[in-house]
């Protein structure tokens, strides 16, 4: 199967979006109302031709000389993206992961609203973390439809994972966001979508590798 | 500035480096002995010409109407991401977050190797989080140079982000990977690496928002 949206735009293209965002963001305070696809792909290590068309992707043309408007570039992102309204989540799994996440600053800006979290364990179950409640996951499909939650994070043990995924579906989840390394089956239909940390270390340990090859070899 | 690696290979090449190992896993698995650029490239949503690219990049080049080798090629990108040996690193912030990344299965297996925990709790040091100790972060100078890590993890709260990772410059560390969502400044030749979770939330989110429509459509 492709990794391609409903919307017709691949999914590595949407992954660079939040990327493409950061440099416009950088260019408006910097002032400037244009930008070359040839300055965006070469601060992110692309073709130009994959800037563009990604770009073109989500409705935006460039004009040959000028360059993309970087105002409207902006908006265009963030519409697509959803950053110009909040969808509620639940967060399942209240041990060191799910405080962790129930208390991170920057989802509210990319449009995630964590309303509650679930666990099993009756030492967390009506507590608060973050001025967040724990529920008891027994109660997940209930409150799922009574709040209207389609997104739930799952923060989890691997090895329990797959089960609570099951339970996540059961209860009305629509997308889950996976933080643990597990690969999770679910039903048509269901969305997932894995934090993928390997990407982030590859790029941090290449980089160190080659800073200590280059100093060897001075 | 442009994304690019000392060696020569752009840092988006590198982060595709793990899906393309995700997808030749799964080749092997299935006993395939060689593997095409466009079915890679559909897999991933990218332009069989960057695919070609990038696994030029680390030295693999396929052959017409063949493909790439699937084993030579998955050696390769395990070389070239140091998955074949392990680096030591340290977790700064002994957390929730810092506390659930020292429990994370799937470290070991990309190449890293948390040997202990730095925080300024004094309820937290000398105690043991997943078998590692938690120290005070004034002995990080002195553990960093007699225990040779390199690698620090930073889970700390965003609003001491920049603080810490003066610490941790100072103490010796040379790549920091960052799991705040706070942009740090540090010296030339010292490595950072964020965590993006907005990428993976924008993939999400977007699925989502697709799928109701698509079901609003029928």
């Amino acid at each position: 199967m492709s990794e391609e949206n409903k919307s017709g735009i691949p999914l590595p293209t949407i992954r660079r979006l939040p990327l493409y965002a950061s440099i416009l963001f950088n260019a408006r305070d910097g002032k400037q109302t244009t930008i070359s696809s040839s300055y965006i792909a070469k601060e992110l290590g692309l073709e130009p031709i994959q800037v563009r068309k990604d770009l073109a992707g989500i409705g935006i043309t460039g004009q040959p000389r000028i360059g993309f408007p970087v105002v409207e570039l902006i908006e265009a992102i963030e519409k697509f993206l959803g950053w110009d309204n909040t969808s509620d989540a639940f967060i399942v799994g209240a041990g060191n992961l799910g405080a962790a996440l129930a208390g991170y600053p920057g989802f509210k800006k990319h449009g995630l609203n964590v309303v509650a979290l679930f666990d099993c364990d009756y030492s967390k179950i009506g507590s608060k973390i973050h001025d967040k409640e724990v529920f008891d996951i027994e109660r997940m499909g209930h409150l799922t439809e009574r709040l209207g939650v389609s997104i739930g994070i799952l923060a989890v043990p691997a090895e329990v994972a797959q089960a609570i995924t099951n339970l996540m579906v059961d209860a009305g989840i629509k997308a889950i966001w996976n933080f643990t390394p597990t690969k999770l089956l679910v039903p048509n239909g269901i969305i997932v979508e894995r934090v993928d940390l390997a990407a982030s270390l590859a790029v941090l340990s290449s980089k160190l590798t080659a800073a200590i090859k280059g100093k060897k070899s001075n």
